[in-house]
């Protein structure tokens, strides 16, 4: 639980960098709850997973935003960005609170494993700190966050009301649908679902092959409990995203190894 | 079950690079299994966890290894290699098993998250392939691979026997101890532990700061049954590492949210 009588220190990260409307959005929803400080990417840096900078240097540059807050960016990843800003920003500073996003982009059912939104916060996690990845189901550049200020602030509320989250994160993805139309929220569990691949192969000007990585989103679980139900049914999913990859129901079935 | 009657199609990643000699040892075991194919990055790409390159375009050239089998060095991630080795090097054929590393360094505990190794072999597990993740506990380029050849051939054998793996990949760390001093194998969970930061402030000849990430592991897990007692006892340790990050057991705790 948070110490009412002085604002929760808010770190804000993303991965779709800086300058993003859906980072500069996410800070303003911030600034009335809480102390606010930013370290962000110096570019897109979407589809990174939880990678991390380690045989080469970092860089950060300290910014001086009109907001009057701390903001960095950072020539990393997203996961790196937590990790500066937990250590050298926040300086011995307890983090309340750490919110990733918005995303351009939904990262429901699979995607939370690609996502470096949903990283940063999973990073926040296994440092202990309550943390929280906003997705809008919408990847255009211009997309309209103003059906996220609500939600967002109230899935904030309630976690700063609620303190620690052990062992997992939330990744909430916020239908891009008017806010009067959206129904409420749900709590769901990852949908199973795989993307089918598709290298789209091109020649570059000297006749040698090149490769873009597409694919199609391939949905086949029919539950209702899911995200992805939640999202095409007007919900905002929340999903409690863990770091314990330990699949512990096989673990006796994989007894005759030993 | 593999068709007995013809040898599996095994494809082998990595994560330290195509002339790294973790993965020069793994295809020299595989030949003695199956008919192989090579997919890994052009450089090393260690920490880069499930990373995939979606904003930028990949190459991917063909060697013709002293093996004569089908190699390609690739200029993405471990994630992007398992990828286009399915489609487009397996070109129709079903891969009967995905094998990465062997991995100099162990990937055992949190490290699980931070892998190109095990995130090449969920990759793998995702596509409904069944896929081990190898890493000796020895970073050195120049570590004795000799220990592994017989776990590793070992516990391919047993899986491909066993057929698929639901929603799990395997994750199997080795120590970097003589074979005669290994005293087997165990399943374990993955240890809760973490990695203290610690940023070293560098200057650059203009004075400008930049910084390497680097840090402490601390593992403050006690049980008896995780990946990290295994190993510091001498057995190796093989964690069913799954890709539902649902904590499940969360679910009814935040019912209070919707």
């Amino acid at each position: 639980m948070a110490d009412s009588t002085k604002k929760p220190l808010i770190m804000v990260v993303n991965d779709d960098g800086i300058t993003a409307p859906g980072i500069r959005a996410l800070i303003s929803y911030m600034l009335d709850i809480g102390d606010v400080f930013v370290v962000a990417p110096n570019k897109s840096m979407s589809g990174m997973g939880h990678a991390i900078t380690i045989d080469a240097t970092l860089r950060f540059t300290k910014h001086n935003g009109i907001l009057g807050i701390e903001e960095y960016s950072c020539s990393g990843t997203p996961v790196d960005c937590v990790k500066f800003g937990t250590e050298v920003v926040a300086n011995g500073r307890k983090v309340d609170l750490l919110v990733s996003g918005i995303n351009h982009g939904q990262n429901s059912s699979i995607n939370v494993i690609y996502s470096g939104t949903m990283s940063a916060a999973m990073e926040g996690a296994i440092e202990g700190i309550p943390s929280i990845g906003f997705s809008l189901c919408n990847h255009s550049l211009d997309a309209d966050f103003t059906p996220c200020e609500k939600v967002v602030k109230s899935i904030v509320r309630k976690t700063l009301e609620k303190g620690a989250l052990n062992g997992y994160c939330l990744n909430v993805n916020i239908p891009a649908i008017p806010t009067e139309e959206i129904k409420g929220i749900k709590i769901c569990r990852q949908a199973k679902a795989y993307w089918d691949k598709d290298f789209q192969e091109r020649k570059d000007p000297m006749g040698n092959s090149y490769y873009w990585l597409a694919g199609k989103f391939n949905n086949q679980d029919e539950g209702t409990d899911t995200d992805i139900w939640a999202l095409e049914n007007n919900y905002v999913s929340i999903v409690p995203t863990m770091f314990d990859l330990t699949a512990h129901q096989a673990i006796s079935d994989l007894k005759s190894f030993e």
